[in-house]
């Protein structure tokens, strides 16, 4: 399943280079993720209330035409595995006005409970583990 | 008593404008109270551990000469008023090397404990209130 | 006139006291006055092509209410003052579920030419002093 | 050459996770690049008042344990490959306490007019490639 996420630069993100700072897109990156568990019903925000982190262990992010304020932005948002221990993504972004391929990236990620110890979401949370699974195969 | 918090502007603090994005100052007087803290032997990572908070209720911030990438900045930072409930400070943000005034600002802060309630510290914590007061003074 | 922004909060802007840290409500005014100049048909990014930058001279913030990762914030705007050469704003943070107000502040600005000339917008551009005033007033 | 750059984690760099939110790594890279031009005698914001530009084309981050607010993190930078055309670097983040590794990561470069379009240093500026070529080989 493919999810698209967008919203307008903003003022802030932009550096003295005058396009948005390289950073910027990593924050990117999480919005999406953000938006695609709101999407198929599993906001993180209550992920995080049972207990659920799901933090970063790799991210990356290739720069191929800069992002301007003014400027409208597509994350192309998808799944590359889940298996219920690791979760990957890769990320295309676009200028939603020009249609251009601005940015690629990818991230991979694992469960983890507040103590900080990993999980298998499988075993833990079979139901979760169904809907995310389903979704990401969708 | 008088602190004085230094460093170099970072490159993603910058705009388009070309000068040190105005949210930054706001970072930058947290940065200076840590700082403070820090250099009266109460590191507020340590506050935090013994369960206590110190968040703003107030911040205000005047603009008078842009910083930029290049400049050194120095935070003075003074306390205006401590009394173990409230606490506020005044800062005035310098280029280094001009010397020229190009921010000056206030903040007012409570004391929290982790489930968000306020409380004195005078009382709760009568040793560190004994610290705070004399470096306040100083 | 009363323009009413909103949007999610973003996981980055939370700290570890798990709320919203309070440099990113200096960040959501700013979104706020973009979107405002957006919607009243003079976007932001072309008044700089332009060579019209709007800094920022003075910004305050009252925190009465956390903001939190998984709500809906919405920034009421409200222009209190412009002239051509000044420009203030109130703002309002609410709570979109809760209607609770979180956050107060107020900012000002003035008019400066790319080589950070102040100017008189009504006498350079009258026609964009107009449409200004009337949204302002409205 | 091997340079170690070296700070302490600020407050608002926390996440709710209790941790540095993991963007930030990627501007501790670009704080340690501006800190090893500088160390070398060409400093950045020179290079850019120069119309030397030098964007990041590709990055990326591995994150191996949390860093967090009261830790003084080191980083670790060398430079892989430099050609005038291409500048790459690796990094690693150790906590300096407990000199554990906390996260590597690299990235490349290319060197820009401001027009935005590239330049072999080699050719453009052959006493600062000399001085960069010597630096990086050191």
């Amino acid at each position: 399943m493919k999810f698209v996420y967008e919203r307008q630069v903003f003022y802030y993100e932009t550096d003295q280079m005058g396009i948005v700072h390289h950073s910027n897109y990593i924050r990117w990156f999480e919005e999406a993720r953000t938006y695609l568990l709101e999407q198929i019903g599993i906001p993180y925000a209550e992920m995080e209330k049972e207990g659920i982190l799901i933090p970063v262990l790799e991210v990356s992010s290739e720069y191929r035409h800069p992002v301007r304020f003014g400027d409208v932005f597509c994350v192309e948002l998808f799944c590359s595995r889940f298996n219920g221990i690791r979760w990957t993504f890769e990320y295309n972004v676009y200028n939603k006005a020009t249609g251009e391929l601005c940015n690629t990236g990818n991230s991979s990620h694992c469960f983890l409970k507040r103590d900080m110890r990993p999980f298998n979401m499988k075993k833990a949370y079979p139901g979760m583990y169904e809907k995310l699974m389903k979704a990401m195969e969708g």
